[in-house]
């Protein structure tokens, strides 16, 4: 891994042909958002690992390699726990309006393959009813067309404190959506775009460091400073706070879920998409801990756009071990693109903010 | 088996506390609905077995046993293929307004859990956007309060051309929603609902007989004649017209999906209610041929309310036998309960209508 580099926008932008909308609201008691990825028009190969303890998903069934669907066109990622899965909604009918889903008979009778997966970040704008439902989908959708940057040509995704993550919390510090991209030494691309929404934490708590920062590529997190004593000691003090020392003490501060997607530009099988998920899911294990636990629903969706061949078996490797990174490496840039968040039901302090000394040498 | 009786419906309505409600349209292109089975108020513990080949899921994750959430509050079954999925936001926002769900925090901060499937059903009332969304699944959920049949003091679930077997069609013939219950030896009710859409066929081509027909209890099937074979001859003609001699020749033909609910007093597990998913179908496949094929995504949930104690492992494999063979006979009734039916798209002859002889001796 050491000599590889990230594509040209570090993001899921770098993988031809795949699309990014965020749709959000930060006001009048929302805070919540949708994000769409949006597959080429003819779709993309996919998988799905499940392996949170308390998922909310839809189609994911059609996703079991044994099953007919090959091609999905789109993966909603969206706030607003199980009520969120509407997101979808809008999504299939955007698509279902542009020509766009798997052909069941004349001319425009298709139907949208849109999987989805949700965390829970109800209430916390402060009103439990301001959740995404299919209007926020079609939004989402619609910003996945416009400028700024929705593709390679046009600059990486927007990350931080956007789309799905607007609400999200990430033990105790401040959630959001990071995006990383790596280009094998083949040429192959692989990206990742994740929702940070973890009950357990980013952050070594004995040191203050980011879990992901060992796990950069040359350069990437090397601007951090070791957080000093006193910035470790009280955000720990914050985090037993407000999430409990030993794990959350509240059921409704321990709902969480970390979701995400990871793309190639490589042809892949669905079994093999669904491989692609699992590894991203152990870069998940290296930047969140604890993490799979009961309170969150982690779920990861990979896209292959079949652009490139199919990879040989050593090939396929370079792949997996470059997108378990590459989702471990989203998942540090998310939390270093949080920015602290105040609503009538909380505050959420950002890592740069509880972690102010690891940017500025004291 | 032998000695077992239906409970006082022989429908769904048996299990205490399940309640059902369909909705529909079938003029200006529809050609469609919406059945929802609600568990109690306090949810029902669930399980899933997704056995076809073309899924269209919403929450089935969620009862993976594995995973925290223990109780359901709804199951949606829909017409409408994937788009039909939307049913289920309705029934989650009439829950949430009803104050049902999971709760996650203060009062009323509850989420629904909601699974669902759906059949494909598109374009048969000649109009493919003319499919189930969210208002129908209010609908069907605010029918399922409403006079007549809700519940086992009121009379039957409404069965035959009805919510989300309106537009289903089985092996060419009409298909249809049909429902059946069993009392166990121990007082143990088992009851099953199925919305019977089948790329294969529910008739025997040489004989005519339904294949749930001899598994029916004592006195259910028995009135049924042995068809004519000038009946059986005309209807395999029909067949081979309209789906082709060998299977479907045409991908739009194709498509199907059979989905139904099984529900129980027992107290189960969630990997319990799973494994009487799985023998249903079982159940599937006495009744159907082929089932479970690449064009179907057929699904079963189980529902198991609780009222009773937990069976021990004979009781259990009691519980198991009558379920396969529970939803056998709804197969059965369905189709003995589907009418004939003409759109803009075609034509669908009932089983009654296509071996009249089987009704009256010629």
């Amino acid at each position: 891994m050491t000599d590889l580099q990230p594509g040209p926008t570090n993001s899921l932008a770098d993988v031809a042909g795949v699309r990014v909308g965020h749709a959000d609201r930060r006001a009048d008691g929302w805070l919540s958002g949708t994000t769409v990825v949006l597959a080429p028009e003819s779709g993309a190969v996919a998988g799905v690992d499940v392996r949170g303890g308390g998922p909310g998903t839809r189609e994911t069934d059609v996703l079991d390699p044994r099953n007919l669907v090959e091609r999905i066109h789109a993966v909603v990622l969206s706030g607003g726990s199980a009520f969120g899965l509407a997101a979808a909604d809008g999504v299939m009918q955007r698509l279902f309006e542009a020509g766009v889903g798997y052909p069941t008979g004349g001319p425009g009778e298709v139907v949208p393959i849109v999987p989805g997966a949700v965390i829970f970040d109800l209430g916390r704008g402060g009103d439990f009813t301001k959740r995404p439902g299919a209007a926020m989908g079609e939004e989402a959708y619609d910003a996945a067309f416009s400028e700024p940057a929705w593709s390679s040509a046009s600059g990486p995704v927007p990350i931080g404190g956007v789309g799905a993550g607007t609400g999200a919390v990430a033990g105790g510090l401040k959630g959001a959506v990071g995006s990383a991209s790596v280009v094998l030494a083949d040429g192959t691309t692989v990206a990742s775009l994740v929702v940070v929404n973890s009950s357990g934490s980013c952050v070594d708590p004995g040191t203050g460091e980011l879990y992901a920062a060992r796990f950069g590529l040359p350069g990437e997190f090397t601007e951090l400073l070791l957080p000093d004593q006193a910035d470790v000691a009280a955000a720990r003090a914050a985090a037993d706070a407000k999430v409990g020392a030993g794990g959350p003490a509240r059921l409704g501060a321990a709902f969480a879920t970390t979701i995400g997607v990871v793309a190639t530009d490589a042809t892949l099988t669905k079994a093999q998409c669904a491989k692609v998920s699992g590894i991203a899911h152990d870069g998940m294990a290296r930047a969140i801990r604890p993490v799979h636990t009961m309170f969150d629903g982690d779920t990861v969706f990979c896209l292959a756009t079949g652009d490139r061949e199919a990879p040989d078996p050593l090939a396929f490797h370079a792949l997996l071990d470059a997108g378990g990174d590459c989702f471990t490496r989203a998942i540090g840039i998310a939390i270093l693109a949080a920015e602290s968040v105040e609503t009538p039901a909380g505050r959420w302090r950002s890592y740069r903010d509880a972690f102010p000394s690891a940017f500025t040498a004291g």
